[in-house]
Protein backbone atom coordinates (compact mmCIF):
# COMPACT_ATOMS: atom_id res chain seq x y z
CA UNK A 1 0.00 0.00 0.00
CA UNK A 2 0.99 3.58 -0.84
CA UNK A 3 3.30 5.36 1.76
CA UNK A 4 1.56 8.40 1.72
CA UNK A 5 -1.50 6.70 2.30
CA UNK A 6 -0.32 5.28 5.39
CA UNK A 7 1.17 9.02 6.23
CA UNK A 8 -2.37 10.53 5.90
CA UNK A 9 -3.93 7.51 8.08
CA UNK A 10 -1.86 7.99 10.70
CA UNK A 11 -0.26 4.66 10.32
CA UNK A 12 2.89 6.16 9.37
CA UNK A 13 4.48 9.18 11.70
CA UNK A 14 5.55 12.30 9.80
CA UNK A 15 6.25 16.13 10.72
CA UNK A 16 2.78 18.03 9.83
CA UNK A 17 2.88 21.33 8.83
CA UNK A 18 -0.47 21.99 7.70
CA UNK A 19 -3.18 19.89 7.35
CA UNK A 20 -7.38 20.03 6.56
CA UNK A 21 -9.96 18.07 5.29
CA UNK A 22 -8.66 17.56 1.89
CA UNK A 23 -4.51 18.46 2.05
CA UNK A 24 -1.70 17.52 3.82
CA UNK A 25 1.95 19.23 4.25
CA UNK A 26 4.89 17.26 5.92
CA UNK A 27 8.75 17.95 5.67
CA UNK A 28 10.43 15.49 3.13
CA UNK A 29 12.53 13.34 5.20
CA UNK A 30 15.20 14.17 2.92
CA UNK A 31 15.50 17.78 3.58
CA UNK A 32 17.52 18.79 0.17
CA UNK A 33 17.29 22.04 1.77
CA UNK A 34 16.39 23.01 5.36
CA UNK A 35 12.15 23.43 4.99
CA UNK A 36 12.15 21.23 2.34
CA UNK A 37 8.43 20.37 2.13
CA UNK A 38 5.71 18.18 0.49
CA UNK A 39 2.34 18.59 -0.32
CA UNK A 40 -0.11 16.54 -0.96
CA UNK A 41 -4.15 15.47 -1.62
CA UNK A 42 -5.52 13.16 1.01
CA UNK A 43 -7.30 11.01 -1.73
CA UNK A 44 -4.73 8.81 -3.48
CA UNK A 45 -4.27 10.21 -7.22
CA UNK A 46 -0.81 8.76 -9.25
CA UNK A 47 0.62 12.11 -10.82
CA UNK A 48 -0.26 15.46 -11.96
CA UNK A 49 -1.68 13.51 -15.47
CA UNK A 50 -4.92 11.80 -12.42
CA UNK A 51 -5.20 14.40 -10.11
CA UNK A 52 -8.43 16.71 -10.56
CA UNK A 53 -8.24 20.08 -11.09
CA UNK A 54 -9.90 20.74 -8.26
CA UNK A 55 -7.79 18.95 -6.24
CA UNK A 56 -4.52 20.23 -8.11
CA UNK A 57 -6.06 24.08 -7.08
CA UNK A 58 -6.44 22.67 -3.12
CA UNK A 59 -2.55 21.50 -3.16
CA UNK A 60 -1.29 24.74 -4.87
CA UNK A 61 -2.91 26.66 -2.68
CA UNK A 62 -1.55 25.49 0.00
CA UNK A 63 1.97 24.93 -1.28
CA UNK A 64 1.94 28.72 -1.70
CA UNK A 65 0.87 29.06 2.19
CA UNK A 66 3.52 26.95 3.11
CA UNK A 67 5.99 28.87 1.11
CA UNK A 68 5.37 32.10 2.51
CA UNK A 69 5.57 30.72 5.42
CA UNK A 70 9.11 29.34 5.10
CA UNK A 71 10.00 32.73 3.31
CA UNK A 72 9.07 34.41 6.25
CA UNK A 73 10.95 32.50 8.79
CA UNK A 74 13.60 30.99 6.88
CA UNK A 75 14.09 33.77 4.54
CA UNK A 76 15.65 31.80 2.06
CA UNK A 77 17.12 33.56 -1.27
CA UNK A 78 14.55 31.67 -3.54
CA UNK A 79 12.35 28.53 -3.75
CA UNK A 80 11.49 26.13 -6.32
CA UNK A 81 8.38 24.21 -6.56
CA UNK A 82 8.39 21.20 -8.77
CA UNK A 83 6.17 18.32 -9.34
CA UNK A 84 7.88 15.20 -11.05
CA UNK A 85 5.27 13.21 -12.83
CA UNK A 86 6.82 9.53 -13.80
CA UNK A 87 9.91 7.86 -12.33
CA UNK A 88 11.77 9.51 -15.16
CA UNK A 89 10.88 12.41 -13.61
CA UNK A 90 12.15 11.58 -10.37
CA UNK A 91 8.69 10.99 -8.98
CA UNK A 92 9.38 7.65 -6.29
CA UNK A 93 5.73 7.65 -4.57
CA UNK A 94 3.57 7.45 -6.19
CA UNK A 95 0.83 9.57 -4.97
CA UNK A 96 0.60 12.88 -6.30
CA UNK A 97 3.13 15.83 -4.58
CA UNK A 98 4.58 18.85 -4.92
CA UNK A 99 8.20 19.46 -3.16
CA UNK A 100 8.65 22.95 -1.76
CA UNK A 101 12.48 23.34 -1.64
CA UNK A 102 13.91 26.52 -0.19
CA UNK A 103 17.08 27.78 -2.00
CA UNK A 104 19.42 29.46 0.44
CA UNK A 105 22.64 29.32 -2.52
CA UNK A 106 22.49 28.87 -6.48
CA UNK A 107 24.24 25.39 -5.88
CA UNK A 108 22.24 23.82 -3.27
CA UNK A 109 20.18 21.81 -5.53
CA UNK A 110 21.16 20.10 -9.26
CA UNK A 111 19.12 21.88 -11.28
CA UNK A 112 20.03 23.21 -14.58
CA UNK A 113 18.21 22.97 -18.65
CA UNK A 114 20.50 22.91 -21.38
CA UNK A 115 19.39 25.07 -24.47
CA UNK A 116 18.14 22.62 -27.46
CA UNK A 117 16.45 25.95 -29.45
CA UNK A 118 18.63 24.18 -32.66
CA UNK A 119 17.25 20.88 -32.34
CA UNK A 120 13.68 21.73 -32.73
CA UNK A 121 11.20 23.56 -35.23
CA UNK A 122 9.53 25.48 -33.03
CA UNK A 123 6.56 26.36 -35.23
CA UNK A 124 6.17 22.30 -36.04
CA UNK A 125 6.19 21.95 -31.94
CA UNK A 126 3.49 24.74 -31.80
CA UNK A 127 1.07 23.00 -34.48
CA UNK A 128 1.41 19.67 -32.69
CA UNK A 129 0.80 20.90 -29.06
CA UNK A 130 -1.58 24.17 -29.77
CA UNK A 131 -4.56 23.66 -27.15
CA UNK B 1 10.47 46.33 -19.34
CA UNK B 2 9.15 43.03 -18.81
CA UNK B 3 9.78 40.35 -21.52
CA UNK B 4 6.66 38.13 -20.71
CA UNK B 5 4.49 41.72 -20.43
CA UNK B 6 5.73 42.22 -24.20
CA UNK B 7 4.77 38.59 -25.28
CA UNK B 8 1.79 38.93 -23.59
CA UNK B 9 1.21 42.45 -25.26
CA UNK B 10 2.11 40.84 -28.72
CA UNK B 11 5.10 43.47 -28.87
CA UNK B 12 7.53 40.41 -29.23
CA UNK B 13 6.56 36.89 -31.01
CA UNK B 14 6.29 34.00 -29.13
CA UNK B 15 4.59 30.57 -30.09
CA UNK B 16 1.98 30.12 -28.06
CA UNK B 17 0.07 26.92 -27.19
CA UNK B 18 -3.11 28.52 -25.41
CA UNK B 19 -4.26 31.73 -24.08
CA UNK B 20 -7.65 33.09 -22.30
CA UNK B 21 -8.19 35.93 -20.37
CA UNK B 22 -6.26 35.77 -17.49
CA UNK B 23 -3.30 32.81 -19.17
CA UNK B 24 -0.73 32.31 -21.54
CA UNK B 25 1.05 29.28 -22.61
CA UNK B 26 4.56 29.48 -25.04
CA UNK B 27 6.71 27.13 -25.91
CA UNK B 28 10.28 28.17 -24.04
CA UNK B 29 12.71 29.17 -26.80
CA UNK B 30 15.12 26.93 -25.11
CA UNK B 31 13.12 24.06 -25.18
CA UNK B 32 15.33 21.90 -22.52
CA UNK B 33 13.10 19.11 -23.74
CA UNK B 34 11.07 18.67 -26.99
CA UNK B 35 7.73 20.46 -25.83
CA UNK B 36 9.10 22.61 -22.94
CA UNK B 37 6.52 25.40 -22.86
CA UNK B 38 5.91 28.29 -19.74
CA UNK B 39 2.55 29.00 -18.09
CA UNK B 40 2.11 32.87 -17.17
CA UNK B 41 -0.54 34.94 -15.81
CA UNK B 42 -1.12 37.71 -18.41
CA UNK B 43 -1.23 40.48 -15.17
CA UNK B 44 2.36 41.10 -14.14
CA UNK B 45 3.21 39.46 -10.67
CA UNK B 46 7.33 38.84 -10.02
CA UNK B 47 6.90 35.34 -8.76
CA UNK B 48 5.00 32.84 -6.46
CA UNK B 49 4.96 34.83 -3.21
CA UNK B 50 3.47 37.92 -5.04
CA UNK B 51 0.89 35.95 -7.50
CA UNK B 52 -2.83 36.42 -5.92
CA UNK B 53 -3.60 32.91 -5.44
CA UNK B 54 -7.02 32.69 -7.96
CA UNK B 55 -4.45 33.80 -10.62
CA UNK B 56 -2.12 30.98 -9.09
CA UNK B 57 -4.93 28.02 -9.45
CA UNK B 58 -5.66 29.56 -13.04
CA UNK B 59 -2.59 29.28 -14.63
CA UNK B 60 -2.18 25.70 -12.56
CA UNK B 61 -4.98 24.49 -14.58
CA UNK B 62 -3.55 25.75 -17.69
CA UNK B 63 -0.48 24.06 -16.55
CA UNK B 64 -2.23 20.56 -16.01
CA UNK B 65 -4.01 20.65 -19.46
CA UNK B 66 -0.74 21.63 -21.36
CA UNK B 67 0.79 18.59 -19.42
CA UNK B 68 -2.19 16.40 -20.47
CA UNK B 69 -1.57 17.90 -24.23
CA UNK B 70 2.08 17.15 -24.58
CA UNK B 71 1.75 13.83 -22.66
CA UNK B 72 -0.91 12.96 -25.12
CA UNK B 73 0.83 13.99 -28.43
CA UNK B 74 4.56 12.97 -27.27
CA UNK B 75 3.76 10.21 -25.16
CA UNK B 76 6.86 11.34 -23.06
CA UNK B 77 7.94 9.08 -20.08
CA UNK B 78 7.48 11.58 -17.55
CA UNK B 79 7.18 15.04 -16.85
CA UNK B 80 8.19 18.00 -14.74
CA UNK B 81 6.37 21.11 -13.69
CA UNK B 82 8.38 23.87 -12.36
CA UNK B 83 8.35 26.94 -10.55
CA UNK B 84 11.65 28.69 -9.99
CA UNK B 85 10.99 31.59 -7.27
CA UNK B 86 14.21 34.23 -7.45
CA UNK B 87 17.09 34.10 -9.26
CA UNK B 88 19.12 32.06 -6.98
CA UNK B 89 16.33 29.34 -7.67
CA UNK B 90 16.94 29.75 -11.88
CA UNK B 91 14.17 32.66 -11.91
CA UNK B 92 15.59 34.31 -15.47
CA UNK B 93 12.54 36.68 -15.99
CA UNK B 94 10.85 38.31 -12.86
CA UNK B 95 7.23 37.38 -13.89
CA UNK B 96 5.51 34.40 -12.43
CA UNK B 97 5.80 31.57 -14.89
CA UNK B 98 5.67 27.79 -14.75
CA UNK B 99 7.94 25.41 -16.44
CA UNK B 100 6.34 22.07 -18.04
CA UNK B 101 9.52 20.58 -18.85
CA UNK B 102 8.52 16.99 -20.79
CA UNK B 103 11.30 13.81 -19.76
CA UNK B 104 12.14 11.21 -21.79
CA UNK B 105 15.32 9.46 -20.53
CA UNK B 106 16.27 10.33 -16.75
CA UNK B 107 18.70 11.97 -18.28
CA UNK B 108 17.41 14.32 -20.47
CA UNK B 109 17.62 16.97 -17.44
CA UNK B 110 19.43 17.79 -14.65
CA UNK B 111 17.47 17.61 -11.48
CA UNK B 112 19.07 16.18 -8.27
CA UNK B 113 18.32 16.10 -4.36
CA UNK B 114 20.75 15.26 -1.71
CA UNK B 115 19.90 13.85 1.57
CA UNK B 116 20.64 16.32 4.36
CA UNK B 117 18.28 14.36 6.82
CA UNK B 118 21.03 14.26 9.38
CA UNK B 119 22.29 17.91 9.28
CA UNK B 120 18.71 19.13 10.58
CA UNK B 121 16.29 18.47 13.11
CA UNK B 122 13.36 17.77 12.10
CA UNK B 123 11.34 18.56 15.35
CA UNK B 124 12.81 21.71 15.08
CA UNK B 125 11.65 22.85 11.59
CA UNK B 126 8.61 21.97 11.97
CA UNK B 127 7.72 23.99 15.18
CA UNK B 128 9.44 27.15 13.27
CA UNK B 129 7.04 26.31 10.26
CA UNK B 130 3.69 25.12 11.37
CA UNK B 131 0.77 26.96 9.98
Amino acid sequence: MCIFCKIIKGEIPSKKLYEDDDVLAILDISQATKGHTLIMPKKHYENLLEIPSDELRRVMIVAQMVAKKINEVYKPAGINLLNNCGEVAGQSVMHFHTHIIPRYTSSDLKLGFENHMDQYDLDEIQKELKL
